[in-house]
């Protein structure tokens, strides 16, 4: 283990033997992989997502079971969510917080975080913001985050559109130097291309104190992801996913017009990608075709939810063996 | 001088104290910017760009005339093309592939490099050929180039689209791997966001053996570049730049679809940024507006041509004082 990495600002602050934080991915960072990661060293953030209170209810009684004879590694389970749809209905992020252990951490996005913070900083429990441009990081650090996460537009998933989104190469040095100017307690993760070793290393050269991995956790056993989901991202090239509004068209999810999704660019992205305006006009039969494609797991309609880090996934490992290899790999390079 | 950097795959090539090259930006890399990386250590591209022969022939002289007595300087130095461009009329390389001492490199972008990297390869020059995906790897592999350059899209000037472009952070690693297993002996380097040693050294942890500078070289003393157009971008953050189609109508250029051009998100590309239809259908009176604000150096309506990176910019510098500085913050990541 590099000392480096274990004694990374971010990894101190949560007692992690590497600096590196679960995606809080909706629907696949469930209590298993959330748990998984936690035993791992990392810290486990669970995908709590649109907000499903029995669904992150029972995903964190699964973490909090698996991790049950472990106090220190249960200390290091947390929850993400939806800043935006947090505001139409909270009652699963009071579920989080009114437990008997509280969380080691919340994370936040997509919307100003300023009035959900208060509640979670006035109990103690350390917030995480993520956000996706530098107009943003004010807000954030005036919110009371411990941490920054800088989202670049090659993260799977919802993210800020291309046209206005940063990409993680130039966005986590700006951050870094904002930070160390006007908040230098706050740590800071990358976000959005970050699946290997070499990836951690880098986005710690460029100034952040770890990475919070999405698309590569999402592609293991413990993942809530489909098996035949995974292995489609496995043989992907960085090359097959992109961004657009057709999957949040397609799920019927209603998000804000600044963001919209990485997946893999399969063939119902394709047939529609170019034509939005006239899908959100008359959905319906493209709406039943992806349904059918979801029940029938035939990934040329259903979403496969991965960035362009896709291309650096080669096998549908262990969550332990991933971090595992990711803190090997990235620690090599600060010897 | 860290020895990782002297001794990159890519320095040792052509002689080189560091592993940068200067992006050959049409219009900025001029002779005197040219021949200042050159006496830094650095590979010196002059920006053929269009391929006006004129043009060339006197920024070309310019750098020759510069380096007249310091040989081992004069042979680091060299010329980009736009190949689609080229295709139309390549006087221009033939005027650097004729010269009485041969170029150090010629690099081509934007277009299948095939027919005219034989003319390049036949005369024992080394062809640098930058890609934006995946997909254009094999061809420029095969094409017989000895270096590859990744360009994501955050880079200023052309690009590919973001819709079909990469990252730099995944483009970067996800080519080395691919060099690795098919063409161990052709050199990368990353472009696109490298605007510090931190960028240098991140790129190089990717797996880069060296960056392409664009931005932070177009931003100095010795580049073509107007002094008030790199104020602007000093004052500019990264969140400031766009991508789009917009510029490139209204110099009235003639790029294939699949690219586009970021700049300052200035006050006439907002005009326009959503309108591109509109604009494409009754340029005239946009273009004159354009126009007047070149003759005026009013940048509210002039472009100007960075990347993401220019959040990373804090000062008109000398060239010579950016390679030092960008090597020796680099060589730190490395003792």
């Amino acid at each position: 283990m590099s000392d480096r990495l274990a004694n990374s600002p971010f990894a101190k602050r949560f007692g992690l033997t590497t600096p590196i934080a679960l995606a809080p991915m909706a629907l696949a960072s469930g209590g298993e992989l959330a748990a998984a990661c936690a035993k791992a060293g990392a810290l486990g953030l669970i995908g709590g997502g649109y907000g499903d209170p029995g669904w992150t209810q029972r995903e964190y009684g699964i973490a909090a079971q698996a991790l049950s004879t472990q106090p220190e590694a249960a200390a290091q389970l947390g929850c993400g969510f939806i800043t935006w749809r947090m505001k139409e209905d909270r009652s699963a992020l009071d579920y989080v917080l009114d437990r008997e252990r509280p969380p080691a951490a919340i994370m936040l996005s997509f919307g100003d975080p300023s009035e959900l913070a208060r509640d979670i900083v006035a109990r103690g429990v350390p917030l995480i913001c993520q956000i996706q441009t530098m107009a943003q990081l004010p807000q954030a650090v005036d919110a009371g985050a411990s941490v920054i996460v800088g989202q670049g537009v090659e993260a799977g998933g919802h993210g800020m559109k291309s046209a206005q989104g940063r990409s993680t190469f130039t966005f986590v040095p700006e951050i870094a130097d904002w930070l160390a100017a006007h908040a230098p307690h706050v740590d800071l993760l990358a976000a959005g291309g970050v699946a290997d070793g070499r990836g951690l290393a880098a986005a710690m050269t460029l100034g952040a104190d770890g990475a919070l991995i999405g698309s590569r956790l999402w592609a293991t056993q413990e993942s809530l992801a489909a098996d035949a989901a995974i292995a489609e991202a496995v043989q992907a090239g960085g090359d097959d996913t992109a961004r657009s509004g057709v999957f949040d068209i397609l799920r019927e999810k209603n998000w804000p017009a600044e963001y919209d999704f990485r997946a893999l660019r399969n063939a119902l992205h394709r047939k529609w990608e170019n034509r939005l305006d006239e899908l959100r006009a008359d959905p319906e039969a493209a709406i039943a075709d992806y349904k059918a494609g979801v029940a029938a797991q035939d990934y040329s309609r259903a979403h496969v939810t991965v960035g362009e880090g896709t291309g650096l996934i080669s096998e549908n490992a262990s969550a332990t063996q991933v971090i595992e290899a990711i803190t090997y790999q990235a620690g090599n390079f600060f010897r």
